[in-house]
């Protein structure tokens, strides 16, 4: 029988993306996930969702986020662990898959640290460029972490901010985040404290990492028409905005149930409304309402945003020739025959020997058709 | 800064799978992750389980089966699509990942196709060394395909089963079978049908693949003190006795809130009586009553066999310096600056251009701390 048809499965490292990302440039990677992002979610009841499952510890969470349309399932692996920076380890991992619905064959192994920073900007530049007011131009950075680059990035090049207002409870961390973006357009003004890098922002973006109930932004440092982007309330337990902030604002979300378990929104009743954006995108409900209402976008990220990601960079790293074919699946000659795969390579009668000791065998009396 | 000192992931591919378990021997592997199971279902209630997550289609199931305790994560990717063999293609294929609850990181990536049959046939004989009668000899095997050869020997280890009576609607899986299991110490018999085979004997284990509600058991062909290994029924709509036989069985499942969804007891009422096997194992409930007691064990396959096998797989490629080490997670100089890690051999300013067209900039006016 010949050796089965199965598909290969495609690997790419983490080295494989820093080179993917290097030779594509991190604009066209932001844009591209970006244009997969809105796709996607415009055909949104195409996709089979659940909330993520996630596993808590003391130390953070690790989640597994799958998702599926009648063609490909993905999922990722993450973790949230806002301690590690203290032990030089990153506070998020992840790793994703891609495979085929029809088959079951995985396609695609991917890292997804960097990528998931990439996705994570892109969602919130795709949201954001919906339900910020237009013409907005000044964006303040609240957290000033691993995804802050990223998000200025996303909203230079997706939503047209062009000053930044930075402030982190981490000095080192603002430094790191003005060397980084040096020589990108963007304007950047030190803060600090909260109120004063929010206080005539167009857009605030939050991206804070403790796991806990924080109150980044209070109802008092709101003003008229601005749309907030918070990102770092992702996990029970883990939130940014006072709920005063909630209550005047329009609140958009990825994916309601999920949302209600780990968002910001996590604070309110569960007949809190929010819509899903989705239904933004396709002109289903209303976005922004008025030049002065509050809008908030309370991003948890959505297993969909990997998929489009996935996607992405799979098209990318076949176009650039990079990444390996990986033996993650068990090839034989008769699909049946799993345990034939065991013969592979060996002398004949080097299975046949059950191990010494507790293994040893008496032969039994052979039956009617029986085992020669 | 240092290079962060991220703990390494090991990748075990299939190929070095199949060297692992020549190496160490089959019925060594089927033993030691065996007393891995019964060690690791003796501390049960130290694990946060849950059902897993199933994502269905017309072809078959991806499923992630996530589990942790304090200090290990573990989840298993596997499909379930039996049209795949017509194809060429295997059924189930599965890959699975150790990661560190205290900061998640990954630190095993491991092919769990092969074994994957080597915990469900450990898993199948540690139950029945509970719950099969002592003396417990001759095994009607129902289903000749991947699974069943892995059955036969982990019934002959661990079970001290010395006969089997084979029968498979696909007359090339039993000669497949006969052939892989010539001078193991096992009498076999071929036949003709369900009832000839499950006749007289101690064991009934069913390996069927079908995705239907079959009734590959009926009452009439059960015996007093038979015990059922009931593998192949583990799906919504995949089942393999009769309601029946469930009936006037003991039943035991393995994590009761999964089987209630994907074990032949999907077909009985939610009040239906059922034993975790854990409780047995730890003396806290009952198993077999009697030597005439009919007794199942509803097997779905649960998270905690894949956890209980990826650390044996791990400790056993460790012993023998088989793996590879991957870098799946990002390695950078300062864990809160993922942005750098762009520069990695990278020429300075390369990054800085924003990608032609669509993402040209203008220069924003400098504001008080502004960005050279």
């Amino acid at each position: 029988m010949p050796k089965q048809p199965l598909p290969p499965t495609v690997y790419l490292s983490a080295p494989d993306m820093v080179r993917l990302v290097q030779r594509k440039g991190l604009p066209e990677c932001i844009a591209g996930v970006a244009a997969r992002i809105e796709a996607d979610f415009r055909r949104w009841p195409e996709f089979d969702k659940s909330p993520r499952l996630a596993c808590h510890s003391d130390d953070g969470v690790i989640e597994l986020m799958p998702i599926a349309d009648a063609r490909q399932f993905a999922f990722k692996y993450v973790n949230g662990h806002p301690r590690n920076t203290r032990d030089g380890l990153p506070t998020v991992m992840a790793f994703g898959v891609l495979a085929d619905v029809a088959t079951g064959a995985p396609r695609l192994l991917s890292e997804l640290t960097l990528t998931t920073a990439i996705r994570t900007a892109a969602m919130s530049a795709v949201a954001a460029r919906q339900l910020a007011r237009r013409g907005s131009r000044r964006m303040a950075l609240i957290g000033n972490g691993a995804q802050s680059e990223f998000q200025a990035l996303a909203f230079r090049d997706l939503v047209g901010v062009r000053e930044l207002r930075l402030f982190d409870t981490d000095p080192s961390a603002t430094r790191k985040l003005l060397a980084n973006l040096a020589g990108q357009g963007l304007a950047a003004t030190v803060c600090t404290s909260v109120a004063e890098a929010v206080r005539g922002a167009d857009i605030v973006t939050t991206v804070t990492a403790d796991k806990t109930n924080a109150t980044i932004l209070t109802p008092d440092l709101i003003e008229p028409g601005m749309h907030l982007n918070a990102v770092g309330g992702d996990c029970p337990g883990k939130t940014e905005l006072h709920r005063g902030v909630l209550e005047r604002a329009a609140v958009f979300v990825e994916y309601e149930p999920q949302t209600r378990i780990e968002g910001d929104i996590q604070q309110m009743p569960a007949d809190f409304e929010v819509t899903e954006f989705w239904q933004v995108l396709s002109g289903q409900r209303p976005g922004r309402a008025s030049a002065d209402q509050v809008t908030v976008f309370d991003s948890v990220g959505f297993a969909l945003e990997d998929y489009s990601a996935l996607c992405f960079m799979r098209d990318a790293a076949a176009e650039l020739g990079i990444g390996d074919v990986i033996e993650l699946v068990l090839q034989t000659d008769d699909p049946k025959d799993l345990f034939g795969a065991l013969r592979q390579g060996q002398a004949p009668g080097r299975l046949d020997a059950p191990a010494a000791g507790a293994h040893a065998l008496e032969l039994a009396p052979a039956a009617s058709t029986a085992v020669a």
